[in-house]
């Protein structure tokens, strides 16, 4: 969203010097990452064409733990091998994967071209359907593990720490509508589904296209290991929709499906769970952004995502049922 | 400082579509500009090598009139021309400098590399002087003309709005130092001396240097006419001072000085002016950090700039005299 720490060019040239990744000529601070700083980095070969290039310098500023970077940057590394489009980490001069500036971590990535669309087609949609799959079956020899932090069980914390009356001022139908999904989802949560590892977070904003393919799936800092086709259901709520939420786009939602079942098709028990996967999705965001809204001072010059994209996501999900899959699993 | 307003994929691409530039395979949001969002913009040749590259596309938010635009895209273009290291604009298919999408002027600009250092040496320093006086004189066939808006005059207005209770409020010392000083610099403000294009906000962040030559001088949007040897001194207020204003660094003042005079030598008038024009740099950063320091909420989360890092320039300049240029015009 920002830059938080100002980097000098004396700062950004020593670090890049522990990488032997040519010599620094630009920098310039990206409106990217969650809670992140991050700059768009290019170096300056020196007789090494090779090694030059363009990378993304990420100093990790909050909310992300030190001890998550095994798993973040390791998973970036195991994919990129195995030829997902995710971008490798560069490890410095002494191979460490990561580096301590100002008492920060920061790590430099791959720079990936590619843009993101705000309006995907369903060509894109299926294509996003394709390399998401890839990651999942290629993180099956991963041997990191991440807890997902994000759970039915954490929902409900945020909610409550929201409380009705927060919920209310958001919406007035907010409160019913998590007070009549929420207990039936948890309850009903199919824990028994496969599991691996998840990005967790893949809207259009962390896919690079090119044209209709896939370049870059970026920003892994909610990946964790949990049930793998509640990762297509998040996927599914984030690209399936238009106009914040109240327009569902089922030629999308189609061609995601058939891209992702393409390379890995979904066991019986996973088709028969996507409704309920889709509401817990849908929760997931609504839970996190009503908490953000109510945290976050309307002048505070930080956009604030609206909870009712998702709380009207979650109507459809829950008013169709099966059939909001029917179409695309037929 | 941000990016305001969100541009999808979709508005990017048809934007570049518009420019014989090739086609869009990148863009960052990036986190520079005073009041406008910039996106570092990046496109793959349609079998034109020499027109594919990197550019700035920035969108003009607010504070920059459209009308100024011609000014400052046309003095962007007139000054590359001459060889000056200033990005060139882009012009569209038609001709135009500028387009308007969604009711607000955009340009492309050529992109430059070099980074911006934080604590320039004497050799950085020189090679700067060198540049604005390139500027100054490559502006002298320019047949654009903008009225500064923040001449002595404009300092006692933003002052008066802060009211002595608000300059107290940032500083005890404040209120007294600027009563002690704005008076007299105004009265004797060397309105005979000779007038040109001036930069006006040349500091360090607005100068990509490559080691010790500058590749880019950037964000001409305080461009005006106005004095040639204030635009001398707002560099020298802006390069010449570590911690803060605490420090002057007169080895860095020397080498901005012999760099400048190397291209443009001063006149004995010019010379004579420097420390109060000096002075009335610092108060023009004042004033204008003053405003926006009470204007802006503490928990705003955009970093306001502190005031006093130019009280204490203002307070060397007018305790110095005529020493604080002494040992550059020997």
């Amino acid at each position: 969203m920002a830059v938080y720490t100002h980097l000098g060019a004396e700062d950004l040239a020593s670090l890049v010097s522990e990488y032997d990744v040519g010599t620094l000529v630009s920098a310039k601070g990206i409106a990217e990452g969650v809670s992140n700083s991050n700059w768009l980095i290019e170096t300056r070969d020196d007789g090494k064409p090779d090694k030059a290039g363009r990378f993304i310098l990420t100093m990790y500023e909050r909310r992300i733990a030190a001890e998550d970077l095994p798993f973040f940057l390791g998973l970036l590394d195991h994919l990129s091998a195995k030829g997902c489009p995710v971008p490798r980490t560069i490890h410095d001069r002494g191979g460490a994967a990561w580096r301590m500036l100002r008492g920060k971590a920061v790590a430099l990535i791959e720079f990936l071209p590619g843009v993101s669309v705000d309006r995907p087609t369903a060509a894109q949609a299926r294509a996003v359907g394709e390399a998401l799959a890839g990651v999942h079956l290629s993180s099956s020899d991963f041997d990191g593990s991440r807890e997902n932090d994000l759970r039915p069980v954490d929902w409900q914390v945020l909610f409550d720490r929201c409380g009705e009356s927060g919920l209310a001022a958001i919406d007035a139908e907010l409160p019913a509508l998590v007070a009549g999904n929420l207990p039936s989802v948890a309850r009903d949560w199919p824990e028994h589904l496969p599991r691996s590892v998840i990005h967790a977070d893949l809207f259009p904003d962390n896919v690079l296209l090119m044209g209709n393919s896939v370049s870059g799936l970026i920003d892994f800092y909610f990946a964790c290991t949990d049930l793998t086709a509640y990762d297509l259901a998040v996927t599914h709520a984030a690209w399936c929709f238009a106009d914040a939420g109240r327009t569902f786009r089922p030629e999308v939602s189609a061609a995601l499906m058939a891209g992702y079942q393409s390379i890995r098709p979904l066991s019986a028990a996973e088709r028969a769970a996507l409704p309920l996967l889709a509401q817990g999705a849908a929760l997931r965001f609504v839970a996190t952004r009503s908490y953000d809204w109510l945290d976050t001072p309307p002048d505070a010059m930080v956009a604030r995502k609206d909870p009712m994209d998702f709380a009207r996501r979650l109507r459809f999900y829950a008013g169709a049922g099966d059939a909001a899959f029917a179409h695309a699993l037929a």
